[in-house]
């Protein structure tokens, strides 16, 4: 069962980053499914249209992103049209939800997004319900043909709603499943050579000896790790396939115990987990309520807590104090302590973050040099602390990040968090 | 001049985001090329010798990445030499090179890697000082091939210093250039619209009478136009080529006057600007200081600001208030406003803006319901206020978006920015 996928799209061969093929075959690998190739060509119909056609000839399901605006360079609806042979017929539903869409918005429909509505014939529609331009599905001489939009916000949803769906029935893969463990603050090459033996021991079966436990694999089943490494994250994946859904849990259920074995204190989550949605199903379950006073975050520490919805439940406030007067005014810092100490010091994130848990039961306080410029000898770019203020403990930790500004400020908010993750789980103090 | 990129690397077809075609096609940009096509396949010979074979006979420059390392399956020096039909010839000089490499860290080097040092006979070698797999560059009836290793970190300084001059030397490029123009507020198929007739007139300069001026492309101009459209952004981007650069820049100032002159008004900014840099700019030309309420954006609002570098000069301090309780604390919102007209309503914006003005020139305020839970029949999700005051003007706007908890977020944000870009641009009051 061979696949490819054709992005279009000029901006895609002029610096824009195409992270299309890495969700597709993302997607496609769980239902046991290899993306085997990728081209990316420009709206041009004179590169798109040889692509369509290499591809649907070696191929039996050819996926194509890109071009189905309603702008003058969409024409991957011509494109295939052209390449299969088939017209392009204009739906007059489709047009209509199309003018009701722009009519819900307050606007009038422009006449060029009626080609939006011009359907392959004999192709299934996918309805699009964040922007204009609908997806199609046609199936003609046992192949699968399949247009998507471009935007990932449009694309993927069709993926997940009617591609998946649509290639699961008609492939019958065999079962598949993975698992992510996501680990924070320590670097990719340490946890890597902390499960290297979990993996030596996994990915040889045959080396095992005789005695059938889950711990082996029979010759239907299969198993693969990966480690992917974000700045200061890094995300353990394990996925399977075994010829039943219970062996396929029994599997993963035993390698995620070992994971969990050797890198367990440094796993904060598990698949769609993040930080944030960590700390705050932590502080919603013990009812506290959380305050924030950040500096060189400049908010995204309350911003990434509010990402999570229903975090009203326990958030109640972040103030973001960049000068000496508002961390005074609104946060109760001294003077004394600014003039002696500095705004970036232990001692001045220690009464932000009390300052903040006046109005919660924690207190946590961000203060530091996010850069580029506002660096000393003594206090360099990328120097943080982080204060914390609640449930009986009182403490401000150094810290000391490289990077670009943005990567400053986004290893301290992440730090932050899982300085909070780590104090919620700890048992409180009598 | 056609340059197309293969991409080899099975885990660029299994999850991995590939990044090569954007940086590779950005630089090629610079000096005038296009790359035309991206193809990625998996290391398979099978898979990658028919996409060197089909590249080679549509360009004159094929440019390949990835499998040159030293394992079983890095196979792409093999697979060039059999689609060529030119022999691999073990270079002991470099094989040298990468013992030495290996001995300096205290490693034995292990037999695989002798094969880093097969050459393709009559190739130059671009010599790799972060990692042990050489570049190649071959020269064959006119057409230039050349393979890079697959790490970025390897792959970028053979480009900068090798590739770039060698296909600049080669090709001795027209003269290129390129801008891109911003706009926010407006559906991309609006701006479409209003831009459709300079493209006609631009794209098409046989269509134009006879006499000379920049508004004309001679025979060695060309010149293109797209539009990338984000969630309610969307970018204009015109690129050139020409014969001078004088004439380059003649066109493209043509083109950007003509553009203003019909999509000026929505356009905030240009090439690297965003809504946060041109709000802080005017804010730091005018000497005026910015202070912030949140609610629903949750400290987002206050994030963007302070993405720039230098904010501190004219950012004061945010509030994020998620209670009522915090709102009048903090921003001095009168419990009577709240209980009469609710926290999401024009009214609470507009004292929050007020409250938050207190510490500067100009205070802005967002509140509103982000969701997915928390809406109302009256107040459903997505209405969000705006409040600002400050600089002789005192008004709250009332605005509706679609979509995710993020989308709304972001929307919000980006709005109460642009609504500050466009206060800030109209004169100042006596």
């Amino acid at each position: 069962m061979r696949v490819e996928l054709v992005c279009i799209g000029t901006e895609l061969l002029r610096g824009k980053v195409n992270t299309h093929g890495a969700y597709i075959s993302t997607r496609l690998a769980e239902i046991g499914l290899v993306l085997a190739r990728e081209t990316t060509v420009s709206d041009d119909p004179a590169e798109m249209e040889p692509a369509f056609r290499a591809a649907l000839e070696r191929s039996d399901v050819v996926l194509s992103t890109g071009g189905l605006g309603p702008t003058f360079d969409d024409l991957t609806r011509e494109g295939w049209s052209k390449v299969l042979g088939v017209p392009l017929e204009r739906h007059s539903s489709l047009e209509r939800t199309i003018r009701e869409r722009f009519r819900k918005r307050g606007l009038r429909m422009p006449p060029e997004n009626a080609r939006q509505a011009d359907v392959l014939r004999g192709a299934r529609v996918i309805p699009n319900f964040v922007g204009t331009a609908p997806g199609q599905v046609l199936e003609r001489k046992g192949k699968l043909i399949v247009l998507l939009p471009g935007p990932a916000s449009e694309m993927v949803p069709m993926v997940e709603g009617t591609i998946i769906p649509t290639l699961r029935r008609k492939f019958k893969p065999v079962p598949y499943a993975s698992f992510t463990l996501h680990t924070f603050g320590k670097p990719e090459s340490l946890i890597d050579h902390k499960i290297r033996p979990v993996i030596r021991l996994r990915m040889r079966p045959r080396l095992l000896s005789g005695r059938e436990s889950a711990g082996m694999l029979r010759r239907d089943e299969w198993i693969n790790f990966c480690i992917l490494a974000h700045s200061h994250r890094a995300d353990v994946k394990a996925e399977a396939r075994a010829g039943s859904p219970r062996r396929l849990k029994m599997i993963l259920e035993g390698v995620r115990r070992e994971l969990m074995g050797v890198i367990g204190r440094n796993v904060y989550g598990r698949d769609e987990e993040t930080l944030e949605s960590v700390a705050g199903g932590l502080l919603a379950r013990r009812k506290l309520k959380l305050a924030l006073a950040e500096s060189c975050t400049g908010g995204l520490l309350a911003e990434m807590i509010t990402r999570v919805p229903g975090s009203s439940r326990y958030f109640v406030s972040g103030v973001v104090a960049y000068s000496n007067g508002v961390k005074q005014k609104l946060l109760g810092v001294r003077g004394e302590t600014l003039d002696r100490y500095g705004a970036v010091s232990a001692q001045a994130a220690m009464e932000m973050a009390e300052g903040a848990s006046s109005a919660a039961d924690i207190g946590v306080s961000i203060t530091g040099i996010a850069g580029p410029s506002g660096g000393s000898r003594h206090k360099p770019v990328g120097l943080v602390f982080i204060g914390f203020a609640g449930i009986g403990r009182r403490f401000a930790l150094r810290r000391f990040f490289h990077g670009t500004r943005e990567d400053i400020r986004q290893n301290a908010a992440m730090t932050a968090l899982d300085l909070l993750r780590r104090e919620l789980q700890s048992p409180l103090p009598q």
